[in-house]
């Protein structure tokens, strides 16, 4: 018997974590008898009165909202990171430390019912130059600047009109931390950056769901979620503030033609957290990063039918039910211009 | 100012894998608009003819089941490993290797509508021993053999039957080896076992939720889901097939009422994933482990709203909204003997 990816067990390690992944892809043969999310609500209007995040409005804080035409940003009414609270008593068996920060929100922009593909490459342009903008600012005075977004109600989100947010810490996150080691250890054994590695292995190859002049994206080697990826920027820059107005234009695209690959897969608004990865501006050592964007969508085999992350996935290691080459070459057939949705 | 857990954000280490969570439990306050689950369905009957794991029931891959009285085994017709494929190739940047195991499904009792809680301490005892002979069985030909229990549709279970899963794996999983390493280094630097250590200092203290002669149930001070908790072993046992008979009806006993606590908190029959970590059978030296159980919850506010771990979790660090010493006083001002429920 030779070895088939798409039907034989196997595990794959994350170079960026040092962790395994269980594939595992003949699963997705047995049939789905589990929870169904309810279908996503229909399409809003482009300015929901009731809405916190619409131009105008009063936000559950108490504050109103300018009349803003392009990104808005503003401070979380409810941080998680504080910039000024008093540190706690730490023991060896009860290890503790201080974290303070701060967390805004970034409003992509007015309309209430546009979702990133949605939006034109102009407006998703301001949206880059605004997480660039939030990544300087930020990371002037704080050791990392966390850009994200959670979209859709399967993915905690609280808000349908869409936004981002940025967490910045005096502190690396778990996360961040962990894929420094890796590009570091990387460096020192091979002398090359590890996502660049990468990105000269993937570009073309059976991984690969959009490319151009700038930037790659790929379903990683080792994605744990069923169509998870990894947009790697091809330019020699570890920092959203360094992408040149080029790259920026590039990302505005290619990042429109990736999520509504997304959108079209399964004839829904596509939920996931998405987020950036760049050198955390309290290591001044960056010559082992590449920037770097995570996509971890939930979706496994319908817009109602999720992967579940537990059991085995909580207690042993991620497992998933279809291979990534699997994944990629679905999204790659899927249509990069949205098609028209309820 | 002087600091309070339960108002500044801090970080605590987890000693059994060296991450870090973020505690802000002010964010407690912050009211909740995303979404809601579905409101749990009604209980079942004690048998339901189209139940694939009911007693004398056909299931999914045409076998019968037995009219089995006690608990019943079988192997998954599904399973995520197989005990011969062949093995992948491997590359410095494509790295993989083999994954040979066995699955199989446990159902807890013939009664459809009984979950642990609801059972006595005669049908939990005869899980526990069930527990023990896989463990044993399966342990004597594969490196580690994971027992768990994915309870209700927000856990991804697909079956409303109570049960539980056994994946036992030629390679000790991702997770499982951190926890290795973490309890290996802990008694190399300290000369003790760390979860006697943690159990010595946590009994009776103020994250303590049950416990008796043989075991202890913690909300950990690591712990990242908000009701999580830890299940520790106070007799010097590192696999479930060591346990005396005494140990075994205590547990059986502290399971009860651990769980009931749980469904009485929000008056709803708990989701969770909960799962043994004993120290794999490939490992040779047992000296660093105690055997113990993480049952990990995913309510935060109510029987329908969860916590999401998502964005920042995943891209950063996980993050909890209320203390584990908050958590654990709720769970103790629950009562510990079942409520009726609808
Ligand atoms: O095997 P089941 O119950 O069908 O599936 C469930 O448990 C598995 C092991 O935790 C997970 O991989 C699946 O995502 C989950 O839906
Ligand atoms: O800040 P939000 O959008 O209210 O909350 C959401 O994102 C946060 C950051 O990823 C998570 O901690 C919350 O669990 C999630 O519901």
């Amino acid at each position: 018997m030779t070895f088939d990816a798409t039907d034989h067990p196997h595990r794959r390690r994350n170079l960026l974590t040092d962790e395994w992944v269980l594939v595992s892809p003949h699963r997705a043969r047995r049939p789905w008898q589990g929870e169904e999310a309810p279908p996503a609500p229909p399409r809003g209007p482009s300015h929901d009165p009731s809405c916190y995040l619409c131009a105008g409005n009063v936000r559950m804080g108490g504050a109103r909202n300018p009349d803003y035409a392009g990104t808005f940003v503003f401070a979380n009414d409810f941080a998680a990171m504080l910039p000024d609270t008093p540190p706690p008593p730490s023991d060896p068996l009860f290890p503790a430390e201080g974290a303070w920060g701060e967390a805004r929100v970034i409003c992509f922009s007015p309309d209430h019912s546009r979702t990133l593909p949605e939006l034109d490459d102009a407006a998703r342009r301001a949206i880059v130059d605004t997480w660039a903008a939030q990544s300087a600012e930020l990371g002037a005075r704080w050791s990392h600047v966390q850009l994200f977004e959670n979209k859709g109600a399967m993915m905690g989100c609280s808000s349908p009109h869409p936004h981002g947010q940025v967490w910045a810490s005096d502190f690396v996150p778990q996360h961040v931390a962990r894929e420094d080691e890796c590009q570091r250890a990387w460096l020192a054994e091979t002398g090359e950056v590890l996502l660049d590695a990468v990105a000269a292995r993937e570009a073309g190859g059976v991984r690969e769901v959009e490319a151009n002049a700038h930037w790659l994206a790929i379903v990683p080697w080792w994605a744990a979620w069923p169509f998870e990826t990894l947009i790697v920027a091809r330019d020699p820059v570890v920092r959203m503030e360094e992408l040149s107005d080029a790259a920026r234009d590039a990302l505005a695209q290619l990042l429109g033609r990736l999520m509504a690959r997304y959108d079209n897969l399964f004839g829904v608004s596509f939920p996931y957290s998405f987020g950036w990865h760049g050198c955390p501006h309290g290591i001044a050592d960056t010559k082992p990063w590449r920037l770097h964007a995570h996509v971890y969508p939930p979706l496994l085999r319908s817009a109602t039918v999720r992967k579940f992350m537990v059991g085995f996935e909580m207690l042993g290691e991620p497992q998933r039910d279809l291979t990534p080459e699997q994944a990629a070459e679905r999204l790659r057939a899927a249509s990069p211009i949205l098609e028209t949705r309820a």
